[in-house]
């Protein structure tokens, strides 16, 4: 079954890559299309499978919808491709030849859906749209959660291809979960990168298997993330209500079923932080439970937070437990900068509706968890202006370790494009060069290529003199949309 | 002693992340002065120490000191930043927040001195050079080859640290062969990133032993290539005596010992076959065999050379062999693409200047040798332009798998510039997305972050309003140069 389906991905592969970057766009935007056409369907059949409300679910496709016609117009606008000439040289010794640089597809690219986003980071999700939009073909392997919502996504991905007159293995969808079959596929000759949104043992295991292979292959995994903030003193001082008020929204947000959910707060003793820690617990404290995604992730939930909640010098501020074991449970809980400082457990992940108070006795502790911080997706400053100077140090470390950082907002809503940087240092990610979000994500799929003393003919169209696409080319080291004399 | 160096280097990448652009290309182009001054006495040492002659020495320092000069460039101009900005937009639902995305420096890099290049890519080469561009510190540890020449090449660098009054602490020198202290350097926290030329199985150890950190960093290690030169039938009848010619220049050139060198040469059996054979045997048996870099080069060479003239249908054309232990032997071998096929012995790396010339019985044949191919870094064609659209499909399999892809030139020779692509699939590289030398290696040291809703004057310089720098931005995913309004 593995050989057919790389077979099949490897022979569809050898035809997209040679499709103009128009019709890579027509593609996308067609299955945008197809997918609006039965949103109905599709929302109600994901209502059915993972316990997320109609509204959010018909945001969450919209969003995908967005993408896939966002990262279409990317693709088709060529800049991407990073297209760069250096004209020749014969008077120079010795002769300097003409190179021509662009970025090709890589080839077949397998795409894991994630639990919480069935559709935005599912079936039609960024990685499949990104890799589409590169040239790749994509084979997405369904997430056990919500099996059919991906069978419906993929039934309108194909029919997509056939509006398009595009042969079906462009995609392909696999719904078995039986581990050896998933990792021959990973491990399959053909396979050439992977796209992944999940946890950190599930991440970490893919991108070990897909560096055990003989060939190694790129994995852009995202997989863990507690995205902390930071309230500077005069910024707690001022406004500590405000803010307990801004990040309970943030934290019970979806049941806090987000990558980016703000898991860590980490404060400095002194004016504002008794108020900001008892708005903080009575507010989060009167959001209601409600269900989690699936039994697996509030067990987990449950897990985590106890294994946090139990270390020495962890005090539970607020809680909202219901009992229900489908349900999540909105908490906060507080320590201490030494004990943080002590004691890696504190920066366990829990996966939920739960945000842990880290109170620092002065600047200096701040700055040692800044510097200690694990790689994130995002960090947040909650700061007043002024303040920002006297605190340099802690800012550059906070920076250091992340991919986005946030000047007093909140890290919950990830926008689609080009100036987002979606990924962080390790272990937020297995690829902190790259963005899972945003037109850069295309990259992720496509290597750069040099064409030496081509005839322009046979150059690809990005390259050719004429400036056929009419993009922006780095020629002899100036951006320009000339075409060349 | 690791932990001194390593808290050196961080305290030092503290200060030097935050130096303006034009003050990094200062620093470049005062290494490169330095250089130029103490131009007799460094390569009067590399002579000492490396077999390799007066001429290509000082060619090569022309180009190291080219190399730190136009990276400096590339630095200053700030278009590697790849800015990017995407406005605020208040009135949607939910409100658009602003984002600005730049790249920022990793941190401290570990670079590994090449054997074949004392300076080009050793102590102030390519990998230092781009690394100091992105804002990072360097680490070097010297080639036991010619540690010597590294020595003063590394006072060179302190030397123009000195004169621009920076820390020495960016640049710092290693001399160290102990396997458990430099393994110490490439596990130790504070390291983000490394640079390697070298061998398959140095660089390889080095990328297994980076991922297995708790904190896995990126590899940049160019490794292995045997760089296959495809000649097509119609251009082998029309000038089977000068590309004989061509090769054997290429083949020979330096007693074969670069990365580039053109190791296989795939044919298909017809017209101009024989004599090509003939003339390319003629010519690389006629060439004198001169020192290698040192005996253990010349031992790997002549071990390698061995180990592929003894496998079953592989035939000596010819041969220049002096007896000389510590000369190359340059050799011509052929075999069948049969052979070939069911051989991975034959596909050896034989650094040094021996080539292999594989005759196929027809077209098939030889593609698939294209598809079965291992990453390259560079691949060539010898091809009429009439005979490209008749093969698309072997060129499209010879594009797949290397990094830069040559029209009837020869592949030795690398370009310091934009278009430049000296990066392939594994094992060519560990990193294939990117590029060791030209003005994107410095890409390589950088990382993008977005900042979100920050005030102006507070953004990286190359990220505010008023574009302060005058670079190329995409806003609103347009490039310009215009100031924000």
């Amino acid at each position: 079954m593995v050989e057919t389906l790389m077979g099949t991905a490897r022979s569809a592969f050898q035809q997209y890559a040679e499709l103009a970057l128009q019709d890579r766009k027509n593609l996308l935007y067609a299955i945008a299309d197809e997918l609006e056409a039965q949103r109905a369907t599709v929302v109600g059949q994901a209502m059915a499978e993972t316990n997320l409300t109609e509204v959010r679910l018909n945001g969450e496709l919209s969003r995908t919808i967005f993408q896939l016609k966002s990262y279409g117009d990317a693709a088709a606008s060529g800049e991407w491709l990073d297209a760069s000439i250096d004209t020749a040289d014969p008077q120079r010794t010795p002769p300097k030849p003409k190179l021509h640089k662009t970025s090709v597809p890589v080839g077949p690219v397998l795409v894991f859906g994630a639990s919480n986003f069935p559709f935005a980071y599912s079936t039609a999700g960024g990685d499949t749209a990104s890799a589409l939009a590169a040239g790749c073909v994509v084979i997405v392997k369904a997430h056990p959660a919500h099996v059919q919502t991906s069978v419906l996504v993929a039934n309108a991905i194909g029919k997509a291809l056939d509006k398009q007159g595009l042969p079906q293995g462009i995609f392909q969808h696999v719904t078995t979960d039986d581990r050896p079959t998933v990792n021959s596929i990973i491990t399959h000759k053909h396979l050439k990168a992977i796209g992944f949104t999940g946890s950190f043992f599930g991440g970490k295991a893919i991108w070990e298997l897909a560096n055990s292979r003989p060939e190694p292959i790129p994995v852009f995994a995202e997989m863990s993330s507690i995205n902390p903030v930071f309230i500077f003193p005069k910024k707690m001082e001022a406004e500590s209500e405000q803010l307990a008020n801004t990040l309970a929204a943030s934290i019970t947000l979806g049941a806090g079923q987000f990558c980016t959910n703000p898991g860590l707060i980490i404060v400095q003793n002194g004016a504002g932080v008794d108020h900001f820690l008892e708005i903080l617990g009575q507010k989060t404290g009167a959001t209601a439970p409600v269900n989690m995604l699936h039994q697996g992730i509030a067990d987990h939930f449950n897990a985590n937070r106890n294994l946090v909640l139990a270390q020495a010098n962890v005090e539970l501020v607020a809680e909202n437990n219901d009992g229900q074991t489908l349900h999540d449970i909105p908490t906060i809980a507080k320590t201490t900068g030494k004990a943080f400082l002590q004691n890696p457990n504190l920066a366990t992940e829990v996966f939920g509706s739960f945000s842990l108070v880290v109170v620092c006795e002065n600047a200096a502790e701040m700055l040692d968890i800044a510097t200690g911080m694990q790689g994130q997706l995002t960090s947040t400053l909650m700061v007043m202006e002024e303040e920002m100077n006297a605190h340099r140090a802690l800012v550059q470390e906070i920076i250091a370790h992340c991919g986005r950082v946030v000047f007093n907002g909140v890290p919950t809503g990830v926008e689609v494009c080009k100036a987002m940087q979606h990924g962080g240092p390790w272990p937020s990610t297995t690829a902190a060069y790259s963005t899972s979000v945003g037109a850069d994500a295309i990259k992720r799929f496509a290597r750069p290529v040099s064409y030496q003393n081509f005839p322009n003919a046979l150059l690809p169209l990005e390259l050719q003199d004429e400036n056929p696409l009419g993009i922006y080319r780095t020629v002899n080291n100036v951006l320009t949309k000339a075409p060349l004399a």
